[in-house]
């Protein structure tokens, strides 16, 4: 009677339980690092995404008046609301800021394969130090994570670059020349995989740089050879090679250097990125978008009109990190688990209740008939919710002070008195009393 | 410079860490009961809402139109969602429907003390089931989640009523007239408490009501005594009472019924209440407004165009809850907790970073120096994160394979030797090491 909108999900149960254990999993990865969760607001001013978000977001935004006339929009992306909670708060804050928040956002665009018009997201952010070490630790809070998810060195790569060996780079190469558009050129950069070769260094002829330029920047991007980097940049480059190199040896200090690889032709579309910036991918190739990405930005709290506090951050998305974990054979199994149902058969409610309630008190999921249904549909309905364990509460068993523990996966059981169960187990299984 | 909307709110750390705790009870609670978790969709067709929701609510919408033209509204409540949910896949779910949702909502309204335009509830409901230990479990889920919360019987409590006595005394005292609006007679009842009882009788008489048989009406909801009511009331009365006592037979079973108490005159105010609706209120009086409410709506579904589903749900708001459990003393320290704040003076990063990396393993808390700061300035950072235990890996200490373990408490410390830290421990102490 009533369509859902187009681009947007409903999660029953069984997929849900598996985005619920990813979205664990990355959280409770925070949590190890000290990153503390925040909670943000859905609407925020519009004139906020029209300032400071890059290229392509304005078009895509759920922009609208509300009942006060204020334009407001549903946030299509975490940072410029954080960038706004920090300086709002930027005396109280000891820094270093270390926020975490998993949370839907909104982009009106096409609908396709792990792409959605509400999508979820795990921010991971610090603020307030440039230090290499904080940039190393996104790159280790994000390997962890996925490794935690059991993916391995095999499944995935990221790759890192950084925006000041481009932009530098540029400057050299073309000799300082001002007229250079620096910002579309890195943007041609991000770009330069998903393109042909002709439009690539069409767009780097469009940034201002000869051809010849072009062929020179692409010829050291692909390189990747920070020593000859070094040596052909200008202080720019070196002091960012230097820094790359830094980042790179505190995450071998991490333990997640192998997850590490060096590509500078990674850039990043967002402009107000300014140091070290990466991206996952999967390293078959056989989800070949990006699933992921991070990096540095220096800059964008001070334009919110803080003070100068730099920052790094990256933000896994839910739908195409499910797509990776699919592939690589990890995605948690989609289906329920219960630990009882308890299987009623006459008038022996009082006594089943009485069951339930002591189970669950020590955290075990308990299910009980609550149609007043038969023996087959109550069996039924278990094993629908793959309860491991039944406990059926039967009169005629009640007439001799027993119930019933049967094991759904073996389809043993056995008898017990009543009054001993659950006696002092926690959770006990037909194991425990047979 | 930008401003936060208003009635929209931010959440930081400490204030989160309170908030993230009360809703893992609530959601913990109600995996004990077996219910499940769903996710829905931020936005649905406005057309949903203006055909569906109760009285106030169409008035409140955040409604808009998006780029593709559809009348799309920001959810003002969850049931209209699960309807549709359950509508869409009725053939294919087992019952009965169990869910559970943690999630924002948006009103455009007033802006006062514990409401806001955009806030969160966790909505709980059952489908596919009129049996009355249904109703019960609801009951005694809310009850176990307020008692999990830490509040007892002197805190709170349930005020259980039954819509079909209700609307049965009305048909019984009017002799079934049909002129009689019964909608608008329970809301009256539903605005008893607020307004003066002039208004109250106002309300009743313009609901067709006489003067005489809105005092008898009124007399028999505050004696709230179920055998004279059976007496005086039609067969829907005598059903409904019949009704109301098996579920409070069952609420006794599933230990909460020191929480529930018979009040008719409470009385829920949404169109689409059934049978049995009951309202959580401070026991104090303190809070003076309802915490939460919930009932059983058994036509919703069908009207959604679904096959007939009696179903029963309740949706604790946080704001509310909060007031509550801020009153009772129970809301959780808003402050953050750390197990390690590992300390680094001089250049030793790499073994630093091997000890985070152990303890976090181990799903501890652990902070590391990533700001290249002074002794002293870390010392206030740990300080300022409440770190139980400081690490102090200090390049001197180093040279005789020493560190420092600190505990933040008593200000206690001592030194280990480096590599036997933190050996077999998962999360060792000062206590531990000493």
């Amino acid at each position: 009677m009533y369509d859902r909108l187009k681009g947007f999900r409903d999660f029953y149960p069984p997929e849900m339980t598996a985005r619920r254990q990813v979205i664990d999993i990355l959280e409770t990865t925070a949590t190890q690092y000290g990153f503390r969760e925040v909670g943000t607001p859905t609407l925020e001013q519009t004139q906020m995404y029209v300032d400071k978000s890059g290229e392509g977001i304005e078009e895509e935004l759920y922009a609208f008046s509300d009942d006060g006339g204020r334009d407001v929009t549903l946030i299509p992306e975490l940072t410029p609301t954080v960038a706004r909670m920090v300086v709002d708060k930027q005396q109280a804050l000891s820094k270093p800021i270390k926020w975490v928040s998993t949370r839907p956002f909104w982009r009106y665009e096409q609908v396709q394969q792990g792409r959605f018009r509400e999508f979820y997201q795990t921010n991971v952010d610090i603020f307030g130090t440039a230090d290499p070490i904080a940039d190393a630790e996104i790159l280790a809070f994000a390997a962890d994570a996925l490794r935690n998810l059991g993916l391995t060195a095999s499944d995935f790569e990221f790759r890192v670059s950084h925006r000041d060996i481009l932009s530098g780079l540029l400057a050299s190469i073309t000799n300082d020349d001002a007229d250079i558009d620096t910002r579309a050129a890195i943007r041609a950069v991000d770009k330069r995989a998903k393109i042909e070769q002709a439009e690539y260094h069409g767009l780097l002829t469009d940034a201002g740089l000869s051809y010849d330029q072009a062929q020179s920047f692409d010829d050291l991007l692909t390189t990747a050879d920070l020593d000859e980097i070094a040596t052909v940049g200008n202080d720019i480059v070196t002091t960012a090679v230097q820094n790359l190199r830094s980042v790179l040896a505190a995450v071998d200090d991490l333990g997640v250097g192998e997850f590490c690889d060096i590509s500078l032709t990674t850039a990043r579309g967002l402009d107000y990125y300014t140091g070290v910036v990466f991206e996952c991918f999967d390293a078959t190739g056989e989800v070949s978008r990006s699933v992921f990405g991070g990096g540095r930005y220096d800059n964008l709290i001070e334009s919110f009109g803080g003070q100068p506090t730099p920052a790094v951050g990256v933000a896994p998305g839910l739908a195409p990190l499910s797509l990776l974990c699919q592939r690589a054979g990890v995605w948690p199994t989609e289906e329920l688990t219960t630990d009882y149902y308890i299987l009623t058969v006459g008038d022996t409610r009082s006594v089943a209740t009485r069951i339930a309630r002591e189970l669950r008190v020590n955290k075990n999921t308990v299910e009980i008939d609550i149609a007043d249904r038969s023996f087959g549909a109550q069996m039924g309905y278990a094993d629908s919710i793959n309860a491991e364990t039944v406990i059926i509460v039967g009169e005629r068993d009640l007439e001799n002070d027993e119930i019933t523990i049967k094991d759904m996966n073996s389809g043993d059981q056995t008898t017990v008195p009543v009054e001993a169960f659950p006696g002092d187990h926690d959770a006990p299984t037909y194991e425990d009393v047979v």
